[in-house]
């Protein structure tokens, strides 16, 4: 299989070579060809050819059966004003490929709890996950800006509000086929036509799935006081930023989650839903179990190697259990271990 | 003084009862005299008359010193394809205030803690007041919908920005001086001319103030990984509808925290943050506390009767101190009181 790897900036290219080095051990044990293919991203992208998204950049994605990501943006290139911004690559890369169905699954490790800032009894049994609309909504609406105004437009369409519901409520079958939809439908137009193609998607295709709809400001809150409640959430693009930001604390540290993003058809894009941490960049610190259960996500859904994506989770598992903990996890005045020793024992 | 009472839905009247109450006493005590004009809203006016903001009501408020709001809303008009729902008489209301800044305070009660979902010492210390945008955003921008799309505009212009920008420097000046904005800069048009327009105005105009800037998905984390860190946040509509309901949580209970909707010259809006309720409206068990402190914040800033506003405040901290809480704070299988006993405490 082909794998683009996207290390990008910040702490990306530390935790990507871990995730990379779990992934050819993989190989090396299961017989498996990985070929790796470097491409560049973000303020490295700008740095060396004056785009976040190279051309160049795309077709190797495209030609590859999944892309491995690690993170963008630092302060280099941080002025929100400036005409090119390492964001740019990460959304043109999204909509690039399809990647409309961002999956984040959180759940928290038993061994950490003590470590989270919500009490250990409201984190008990917490396993969700939230898939988030990526090629849609405010994010890619039409803008404008004079010297006076700004606007920012949100559309959804019925057949883009579809399949993101269909992936959403896939997962929710083969788990306890609970579907939380989340909008702001007592204010939004596209809310509302959300809800009512959430309603209709379900009625009509999954029966088996029990779905609620829960308004956004309500979801902020009752992710704290009953995580455990939800299973699947589905959701547009800017509320699924905010709530899985959000939801990243229920599991200590976003140095723990992954996400993949998928397309109908196209290669899937994995990255660890932490940013690029420039304050820590370089320091050979990062922890590097997000991207590596990243990696654990692109060989299950794009390889389509169950039985290798689980012996990854697994052994991030088991790690965690041992104390093999970064810095993010082990709490002040604990022992801890560098980006590259974690690499190893996994 | 002349007081407009619109009690609206659910457990809106039962708790705008005990607020106005204090309000009598206070009253009573220092000779002043309020006048209470009770005005339709809501759910109650789309029954009475076919309009969630009756042309009357608008004038009442329009024509008096302050307005006292419940809540509105309940499963009886809650179809989100209905054309005329309880929410937009609210949402016209605030407009028809001109109650641009939302004014919402967060400082969880030490008797508390063990109630709220963050562990005690992540809330040591927490006492921070978000400003929100109320009155534009994509709460009221262009909206269309037809049978296979829809769409919401999110616009603002500088001046609309610069105001409440000012509200909120004014309130971090008085305070420790710190002013945290929140937007989404890296991908709205929208953000990046609030961010500018915020920077302009702070060094203009509030050299003492230190302003930050924090992303609305960071801003999400940071608000449960170091509340404490945060003093005055001022933010847009509809990020500041999702973060202070994230926020209230940290106070334990939504049942806990007020709002004051204020224009630069008209009469204040003043309501509990939580909503109506419906599933335990009527039972008489419903926390007044927000709504009394709701009726402290429109004593201090719209009557300007800063002593007697301290004083109900103190009463609210006191006997919950004391002991007198309702179920919603008691925590399971506690002793609690109703809400016209927690009303009859203070
Ligand atoms: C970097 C940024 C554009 C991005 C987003 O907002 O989608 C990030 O916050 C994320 O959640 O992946
Ligand atoms: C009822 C609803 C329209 C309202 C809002 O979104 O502003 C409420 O959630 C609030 O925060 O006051």
């Amino acid at each position: 299989a082909k794998i683009a790897v996207l290390a990008g900036d910040g702490i990306g290219p530390e935790v990507t070579t871990q995730a990379q080095r779990v992934l050819q051990v993989i190989a090396d044990n299961w017989d498996h060809t990985f070929e790796f293919e470097d491409a560049l991203v973000g303020g490295a992208a700008i740095d060396a050819v004056g785009d976040p998204l190279p051309d160049s950049t795309l077709k190797t994605c495209r030609e590859s059966d999944a892309v491995l990501f690690g993170a963008i943006g630092g302060p280099k290139w941080d002025d929100p004003n400036a005409k090119i911004r390492p964001e740019q690559g990460l959304l043109r890369l999204r909509r690039g490929l399809d990647a409309f169905a961002n999956i984040r699954p959180v759940k928290p490790h038993p061994d950490l709890l003590e470590a989270a800032p919500l009490k250990a009894d409201r984190l008990e049994n917490v396993d969700l996950v939230v898939v988030r609309e990526l090629t849609g909504g405010i994010y890619f609406g039409k803008k404008t800006r004079d010297a006076d105004r700004a606007t920012d437009e949100c559309a959804y369409s019925v057949p883009e509000i579809e399949r993101i519901v269909r992936v959403a409520a896939r997962i929710a079958a083969d788990r306890s086929g609970q579907l939380t939809s989340v909008d702001k439908a007592n204010v939004l137009e596209t809310s509302r036509l959300w809800r009512a193609t959430t309603e209709r998607v379900i009625r009509d295709e999954f029966p088996q799935v029990r779905l609620e709809h829960v308004l956004v400001d309500a979801a902020a809150m009752h992710l704290l006081q009953k995580p455990a409640a939800f299973d699947v959430i589905v959701t547009e693009n800017m509320f699924g930023d905010i709530l899985t930001d959000e939801a990243s604390v229920l599991a200590g540290s976003m140095g723990l989650l992954p996400s993949a993003s998928l397309s109908d058809d196209g290669p899937g894009l994995y990255e660890p839903i932490h940013g690029s941490a420039p304050d820590i960049a370089g320091l050979g610190i990062a922890n590097p179990y997000a991207a590596i259960l990243s990696a654990s996500m692109l060989l299950r859904h794009s390889l389509k190697l169950e039985e290798e994506a689980d012996v990854v989770e697994r052994a991030v598992w088991r790690v965690i259990h041992e104390g093999v903990l970064t810095t993010d996890l082990a709490g002040e005045g604990k022992r801890s271990v560098n980006t590259q020793a974690a690499g190893d024992a996994v």
